[in-house]
Formats: structure tokens, C-alpha cells, sequence
């Protein structure tokens, strides 16, 4: 099983408006709700990949009572996109969120269907208590027994301490197991710390991180940090990933256009599933750079277009670098 | 007990953030969250007012729940505004919404805290079926036997036919019971024709229904397609009053800045307890008129600012126009 945490979870709202013209008032024309949060999205992408997976964080209110309802219902739509019958049943996903009193935020993406941009509306996450994570604590430490892989994702609640990745990756190692930390900022520099198996920041993430905006300069800067490995997401450019067995560029075949929300998460999924398939690092960064453009060109995170993924996986150009990491 | 009918109620959520920035992210900095569509609006000003009141219309799904725990909650913070201990207790609103299968619709509002501009998007409502319908019905003859007035306020959800209002003013009329319209488009055309007593369009509803732009005209014509009496509201014109007893004008002292969003359900809760209580034309006037000035003055919809209201009540200005109605 691999267990994806997502501290800060939220219910996704994508509202479709003919165009967004601001102090105006709009008809939503289209509305879709799924759960999201990162650490949501990536479970999405494993299920459909086939791997079993468990979710942990947060969830309370009549907000987290829907986001636990969409968990439990029927598999997502990333698997109805594809034309032949080649493509695996979508695995479980266990709901293993720990019950908060506070309400699971709502996130809101206003899509103006005129020009296919995004406005986005975040409300903050509810106030977390010391109790309920503790309980998030005795959870996760449960639940590492039975994991193959762990992902901690996205942003940390209020009323959550900064250190509070840092914590869960040193448990994930003293368990054995394998553990990707994709945060940002401050939670991020004190997770490196504890020394994750792998981390995942994109160009933004790791200037803030290094203060530098040259990629393989601040890979390997934020590889000295403490992370064992850093795969750098590069948006249209790849991932450069930083290994104790290499260094390697992955690139696109194609730039494509569309939505790139959720294409960090479809990378962590492809990651952490080559990881527990033990596929090659260059395997690893063809599957995690052909997700995240099968999920540029899908409509909402969490969700890939299979046919595009499968076309694009052996075209996925790998270049190793010779100078060490 | 004054009877409020919303067919299309909405769970109404603010979200302020620092500016609105189209194709931004944004973090939303305050928000709340209440129960909403027109007829709500209207039964909390009448609570405020001291009135006792119940409300019927369409509620369902995991938004419905919400909004009926915020309805059964505690009173409402108009009261809050006032700085001495001489305002009424807030009256109880008698929870009688029909359960319907499909999910009652959210509507927000993204308020710009830099200007104070608001931008609004609207779900679409649940679509209803006719056992909803007829069930809806019954619950209104039922309510109808105790009421001394009601009010049918706002849009139709999907599955209502266009006919619905002029439907439920007739029922209210055979059973004696004085009803007020307020609607727009065919639905207040076709309502219109079933003789309400009292019909509360806009300037843009009555421009939409007559075809005129000239109050006075346009206020003249809507009474003769059928209501008994038409208080046109024209904004910071204040409003004007075509009756079977003379026709008005009412004016608010001054101008006043802030968000008009309600000011409309106010007028129609100040004519509706006006009626109730047997006031004179003049009088419901002003009172409609300084409630729907103090709704301008405060920042949520079914709010008003009782100090302003207060203050405002004694300085409406009312002239009686002479000519015949």
C-alpha cells in the first residue's frame, strides 16, 4: 500500500463561467466537486495506476463529510478516457483521515470558458488542536506498518507547527519506510532537515529554498540540505533529478497547452509508484514527466488523459549528466 | 405569522480577499457563510423586526443540511449593531422547507476589499420534481391557514414551471391571505396576471416587464397588467407607489454608499410588516425606504444597520402625487 498525508485537505469546486468580468455577477454554466488537496490528487493518480493506496490528514464538517463521501464513491473519470480496454481497474483508496472539529476548506477555481483561464479562490484551512494531531500521529505510525511508500503533501493548516513534516519524515524512516516530502517554504527547509528520501520542488519552491533560479545549482544545493534525492519539477522543461545514483534530465517530447494544476501531484504519483515497482530512475522520470503532461492536458488535478500518457511515456527524451551529483 | 416563500434558496457565502486579481491565486482573507435566497432575506429582517415568521421554499443535499442548522442557529447580528438595549428581540423563523433529493445551490460572493467591489457567481439550483412540487403545495396551504401575509421572493430552480408563482398567488388569494410578488421576467409576468396584491419589481424588472424606462408610466402600466398595487424601487430615487388609495413617492434622506445587495428584501420585509401591523401607505413607505437605505449600509444581505434605520425612519421623505392612479 502506499499512503499519501495531506494535512490540509479541501473540497475542490470548479465553477465554468462564459467569462469571468470582475464586480459583475455570473451564472456558473458548469460545476464540478471533488476532493482535493495534494496529497488527494496524487492517491487519484495511483489508484489509476493500479496501486492500492491510503489517504491520512484532516477532515471535519459538513465540507470534510462531502470531500469522505466523493472518496468513497465510483472511480475517477481519468480511467473513462481511454478508447480500448488495455487500462487497469482503478485501485481502492482507503479513507484513513483523521475526524477534525474545525470545517475542511473549500478551494474554488473559476474557469472563464472564453480564454480557458483559471481565478482562484482558497479559503484557509480549519484550525487544527493538539489533540487531533496527536491522533493524526498515532494514525500515520499505524498505518507505516503496512506501507510500501509515503508522500507528505502541500500546505500545513493553521494551528499545525512548522516542524510538523519534519516529524512525520523522521517517523516514515525510523519505520523503513521510503518517504517524498512536496511542501514549500519554511515547513520545506525543516523537512529537508529530517533527511526524506526524496523531494519534489518546483523552480519557484527551490529558489525560495537555495535563493538560486539555475537549476542544477539549486538542485544540488537543496540536496546538501538533507534530501537524498531532489527531482526538480521544471514545467515545461522536465525535471532534472538529483540521485546518490546519478543525475539525470527528463524532458517532453512536446510542449503541450491546458491546465498544468495537479501536474506536480501526477508527478509525485509516478515517482512513488517506480519507486515501489523498483523501476530505474530513468523509468521513474519518464512515468512522473509523462503523467504530468497527461494531466496538463486533462480538465481537472487529479486526473490524466490515459490515451496521452501512453502515447507520450517511450517518447519521453532521458539525458544522463556525467559530472557527479 | 408572515409566511416567506423561496423556491431557489442558496446557501450565500462572502469571501473577502485583499484585491481580485482575474487568472490570480487568492488567499480568501475573512468569509462567512448563511442561508440565503431572497424569502430568507426578507423572514430575517422581519425577525429583527420582531415578527414572527416562517419560510418554505425548496431545501436538499449537504449544502440544504448547512443552511437549515444556520437557520435554526442563533439570532442574527443586525441586533448586534445597535448601541442601546431599546431594539426588539428577534422573533423566531419557523423552519417549514420542503426536503428535496437534489443538492440547494451556494452563490458567492468575492468581495474586493481594496475597493469594496463585489463580484458574485451563482450555482444553478437543484432541479425539482413534480412530487417536490406538489409537495411543496401542500406544506403552502397548510402554511397559508395561520399566515396574515406572505411574500413569494426571487428566481425559479430548475423543474418549476413558469406558472408557479401565478399558482401560489392564487391559492393565497382564495384563501385570504394578502400576497406580495417578488419576482422578474415571465415568471413574474404570468404571476402578475393572477392579481397579487402587491408586486415590488425594480427599475430594471419593470423596464423588462412594460418596456418603459419613465417610473411613473412604467409603474402605472405594471398595475394595470394586474397587481392590485406596485411599489416600484428605484434605488437612491428611493420608491414610488401606485395603489388602489393614491400613488407616492418616497425618498431617502441622502445618499448613501455601500453594498445595495438586500436593500430590495428589505423593502419587502418593511412593506410586508407594515401591512401586518396596518399602517398607512405613507408609513410602510418610510419604513420600506429606511430599511432598504440601512441594508445599503450594511455589508451582508438580510442585514441592516438598526442605528441608521432608526435614524432614517423619521426623514423619509414622502410626496403624494395628486393625479389619479
Amino acid at each position: 500500500m502506499i499512503l499519501t498525508v495531506t494535512l490540509n485537505t479541501a473540497l475542490d469546486l470548479t465553477y465554468g463561467v462564459p467569462e469571468l468580468v470582475p464586480h459583475a455577477s455570473h451564472r456558473v454554466s458548469d460545476m464540478s466537486e471533488r476532493p482535493g488537496g495534494k496529497g488527494l490528487n496524487v492517491a487519484r493518480v495511483l489508484s489509476a495506476l493500479g496501486h492500492e493506496t491510503a489517504v491520512t490528514g484532516f477532515a471535519g464538517g459538513s465540507t470534510g463529510t462531502v470531500l469522505r463521501e466523493l472518496l468513497a464513491g465510483p472511480p475517477q473519470d481519468a480511467d473513462t478516457k481511454t478508447g480500448n480496454g488495455a487500462t487497469p481497474a482503478a485501485a481502492p483508496i482507503t479513507d484513513a483521515l483523521v475526524t477534525v472539529a474545525g470545517n475542511t476548506r473549500r478551494t474554488i477555481a473559476v474557469v472563464d470558458r472564453a480564454t480557458g483561464d483559471t481565478t482562484q479562490l482558497n479559503e484557509p484551512g480549519p484550525l487544527v488542536t493538539a489533540d487531533e494531531w496527536t491522533a493524526l500521529l498515532g494514525r500515520y505510525e499505524e498505518l507505516l506498518t503496512a506501507a510500501d511508500a509515503v508522500a507528505l503533501c502541500g500546505s500545513l493548516p493553521p494551528g499545525i507547527h512548522v516542524g510538523a513534516y519534519a516529524e512525520l519524515v523522521r517517523l516514515a524512516r525510523t519505520a523503513g519506510v521510503p518517504v517524498l516530502l512536496d511542501t514549500s517554504g519554511e515547513p520545506l527547509r525543516r523537512g529537508i532537515a529530517a533527511r526524506p528520501d526524496l523531494i519534489k520542488p518546483n523552480a519557484d519552491e527551490l529558489a525560495q529554498l537555495t535563493g538560486s533560479r539555475e537549476p542544477l545549482r539549486a538542485t544540488r544545493d537543496a540536496r546538501r540540505r538533507g534530501a537524498h534525492g531532489v527531482v526538480a519539477s521544471l514545467g515545461p522543461d522536465g525535471m532534472l533529478a538529483v540521485t546518490p545514483d546519478g543525475v539525470w534530465q527528463a524532458s517532453p517530447p512536446a510542449k503541450v497547452l491546458g491546465n498544468p494544476t495537479g501536474a506536480g501531484d501526477s508527478a509525485v504519483a509516478g515517482l512513488l509508484s517506480g519507486l515501489v515497482e523498483g523501476l530505474s530512475w530513468p523509468d521513474r522520470l519518464r512515468r512522473a514527466v509523462a503523467l504530468s503532461t497527461a494531466t496538463v492536458l486533462s480538465p481537472t488535478a487529479g486526473d490524466f488523459d490515459r490515451a496521452a500518457y501512453e502515447e507520450l511515456l517511450p517518447r519521453v527524451g532521458i539525458e544522463e549528466h556525467t559530472t557527479a551529483a
